[in-house]
């Protein structure tokens, strides 16, 4: 193989847009990208005026963004790239949010697309961020405790509100009529490779085992997705879809199928071009940031996610609070480590534009500002749970503190505090993985936030006490993608390799200064307490010192 | 007595202007009034770049604010009211804040007019809310403790670095020439009838008892001020300035002097006119705003205080936490009672400038989108402590706090979550008061929220389940200084007279609406919790659930 001989295509689907980028297979140069906003709701987003938790996307802005965006790329890369030719592109990987589940019926049609449910929130995508299944979480995770207590122990202990079962249960319970006319519920990241290869059965469908591994109890060690008689006890409905669910998941690597004429036609591609089965974003970001050898990569975004690859001779025992681990759900053969925060970009970006009412130009500005800060000289502690916390606490009714606020603290000030704040968030999760084992290296970082915002990086190269390297692409998950579509299409034999050929690294690396290293570790102790008491039951910290405390490391 | 036949002069010195207003003795009808911003710094006040601590003043705003201020409210009574006239002109008040000192010579000239001080901050009027004395007040609290622990009971137990002595040692400490230059240090409300009679040596002056007792130690019992060896405990050079400090302190309806010659020509009117005794501004307003009977009022501004006169038949203890309680510093032969939090009107004005980034126009809409909201309704909890916690706590170093955030959390839920802070705060003294047995009834609210801010007074009818009044006077402390005026002139008798003669209260009354005021006696439990595990040593709560009873509370 040498350069512009075979390309592959990966679709990325984030939060707010889908994006679309085609890679030289050879060398990974990126020959053509296109981003395309869904239209739907707040960017993309449902809200609910009676329900803060609920975070719908609809379906049809993901189907209308796929025919937009994979034309707009193929373009660009006829454009930029001579030796570029739509017959050469191997195979298609695609990755999407998650859990983001949708309602389908037996032809998985989605019910949004019944007239019926046009208007409904409940026949729509369940975006991932959606955490008005809490109840029904708590109650997923007493059974389990109960009846299998081994499927909490792959997924940190507490089946999440973010998740599939507890979002079906969920439905059941409020909307009844959605519920029974689904046949099953599909993760958006399968959807999408049925959708492209014209798949309409249960029968022809591979779902992906990192989703199912993460996010709905899938292990191969109980025979697959949770028993009938686990999911009989949780609602007599929820058994009767799990034995219509299949049985069986696979890894990414795989082809789910081949692009359909319909599609094709749609795309301007030939028909016939191996899709890879879908997966979770974060992981393909992973694998396109050249995650693996003790390297973390978090993928930086509204949320962030953090994902590992075990090393094949350790063993990685059941870790409380960490979010999953899933055998292959990276790559096949070694285990898939997830953990992450379920806001963080989220939180700048609430903190910006609702609080200060301020737009981009806002957040250049906070963030120099924000740069000319000393650690601790704010004064300011803030608790990151703006939108719960989902490592290591993995309690969806937790919310955000700030204190140590003044007369004289300033927007920069909470939006450095806030930065801070995430971070400490980041390093309670990496004290926890080594706890149990789990050495961490270099910490890979990739999204929009690690390419553009120098002070968030060095605050979490500080704060962690790790160097921080960025990922050459700013499309990792696209890229990630991309290389599934290669492997499924068998132009690489494994991941390693794919990675060798293509991932790189910008040249700066944020390396932690120990001075702002010696006070970070004293706020991050104060953080603790915070953490521990607002977030552990039984725990008691003498706050009465608290402010003081901070006060007293202001001063220094 | 009859209309149209007597006035009198009221100057009120408030943060960051002077007012002027002139009141006829009779039924305390307001002829003319002007008001005039302070220049200097922002808003009047200096700030350090080096100590958000630092609040300071300066002497040439009040002395040109007082010259421009008083000549305009003689023009506008003059244009108003037929039957005005210069020489019909009574008495003058005055009042100031405070504990607002300033180091003068021996002459009582200011020592920011020396060209060697002109640049110096330490050298201007060490504002009420300047906290850069904390470290000086616990020391003084200690020192008291040890050897005069009489002199605290009367102040809540803890002296507060808002105080005199407080801010003379941090000027000793941090910046011995000033220190050394000033002869004593005058509290504003004094130094300004000195100006305007022209008395320029201690042997003339008359300083005011409501000061000196609330915020000096002053205390007839242990005969004035602190005495010599306890000052020159605390350093001996504040021992030597004790020797050169007044031994008598008066209340405010006695006469200090009679305009000057210079004053009465700078000023448009004729010399001679009675000067009465200086007073803190709070304490005129409460006289103003019609105190007495069982009525606490409260002057709303940047910050609360509190006043209560207690009744002459209740003998009223020692109140730990409570500001101070002492003998004429309202009226002759009763006990004032002070109490108050540092930031109220401050914390809304830094929310909304300084985090929101907004104006006058934005306080509007905040307050309309905060007044559709129910109790409750965000899930966002405050601790009101942005300038520290005067009472009860008696703490400085205290900070703000706000819990509940959401990514939904908008800016109009944290304005009134704010407010509801503010609420709590001024329950929880209430809640002292009436433990010690003294019974607070009606509130009589008086200052510019309380005029124009009905959802700010209905919060804190349903939070304090009590009637809440409004002055029927907008300048009720410099209707205060007025009246006081009106009494060094002999107009009236007693303080209880010019009240009947001049008070009155608006027809709109708030009142406590049952239904929101449960959720607020639970909202209240909350606070009190966040507040005695932050600022009260030894104290232990499960805030493990905190969190998630605030989502309970919003749920119901």
């Amino acid at each position: 193989m040498q350069a512009g001989e075979r390309y592959a295509i990966g679709i990325d689907y984030g939060s707010n847009s889908v994006r679309c980028l085609i890679v030289d297979c050879f060398d990974g140069h990126e020959a053509g990208v296109s981003v395309w906003n869904y239209r739907g709701g707040e960017a993309g987003v449902y809200l609910s005026q009676n329900n803060p938790h609920i975070a719908r996307q609809c379906p049809v802005d993901f189907i209308d963004g796929l025919a937009a965006v994979v034309p707009a790329a193929v373009t660009a890369a006829v454009e930029s790239t001579s030796a570029f030719a739509v017959e050469k592109i191997a195979g298609i990987g695609v990755d999407f949010t998650g859990s983001t589940p949708l309602p389908v019926d037996e032809k998985l049609q989605p019910l949004a697309f019944q007239e019926r449910f046009a208007e409904n929130l409940n026949a729509k995508a369940w975006m991932w961020k959606d955490h008005s299944s809490a109840a029904e979480a708590d109650f997923i995770t007493k059974k389990a405790k109960e009846m299998r207590p081994q499927y909490l122990k792959k997924c940190g202990g507490t089946y999440s509100s973010e998740w599939l079962f507890s979002k079906m249960l969920h439905c059941l319970n409020v909307d009844p009529e959605v519920f029974k006319a689904s046949y099953i519920w599909l993760e958006m990241a399968d959807y999408i490779p049925a959708l492209l290869c014209g798949i309409n059965s249960v029968a022809d469908l591979k779902v992906n085992i990192c989703a199912a591994g993460h996010k709905a109890m899938y292990n191969d060690e109980w025979g697959g997705f949770p028993d009938v008689e686990f999911m009989s006890a949780l609602a007599p409905e929820l058994g009767e879809i799990r034995k219509r669910m299949p049985q069986k998941a696979y890894t990414a690597d795989n082809m789910a199928g081949r692009l359909c004429a319909e599609w094709a036609a749609k795309l301007g591609l030939p028909s016939g071009i191996p899709v890879a089965v879908g997966s979770l974003d974060a992981h393909l970001g992973a694998v396109g940031a050249g995650v693996g050898n003790g390297r973390m990569v978090k993928i930086i975004g509204t949320s962030v996610c953090d994902v590992m690859a075990s090393k094949p001779e350790v063993e990685v025992p059941d870790i409380p609070g960490v979010c999953g681990i899933v055998e292959g759900s990276i790559m096949p053969g070694v285990k898939g480590i997830e953990a992450g925060q379920t806001a963080v970009g989220d939180i700048f970006n609430w903190f910006v534009g609702k609080v200060c009412g301020g737009d981009a130009s806002l957040f250049g500005k906070l963030t120099e500002e924000a740069a000319a800060l000393k650690p601790a000289q704010s004064g300011l502690l803030a608790l990151d749970w703006e939108n719960g916390n989902r490592c290591i606490l993995t309690d969806a009714r937790l919310t955000g503190l700030i204190m140590g606020l003044t007369l004289q603290t300033t927007q920069a000030e909470i939006y450095r505090c806030l930065l801070e704040a995430t971070a400490f968030g980041a390093r309670r999760i990496l004290d926890r993985l080594e706890e149990y084992g789990v050495e961490v290296g270099e910490v890979i970082a990739c999204g929009g936030i690690a390419d553009k915002n120098p002070l968030f990086m060095q605050i979490y190269a500080d704060v962690l006490g790790r160097p921080m390297l960025v990922s050459a692409s700013n499309q990792t998950c696209a890229l990630g993608a991309a290389m599934m579509g290669m492997l499924a299409a068998g132009v690489y034999p494994d991941v390693p390799s794919a990675q060798a050929g293509i991932c790189a690294f910008k040249d700066r690396v944020y390396r932690p200064v120990p001075s702002a290293k010696v006070i970070y570790d004293e706020l991050y102790k104060l953080y603790c307490e915070l953490h521990d008491s607002f977030g552990v039951a039984g725990t008691s910290f003498d706050h009465a010192s608290l402010m003081k405390r901070l006060l007293d490391l202001r001063s220094n």
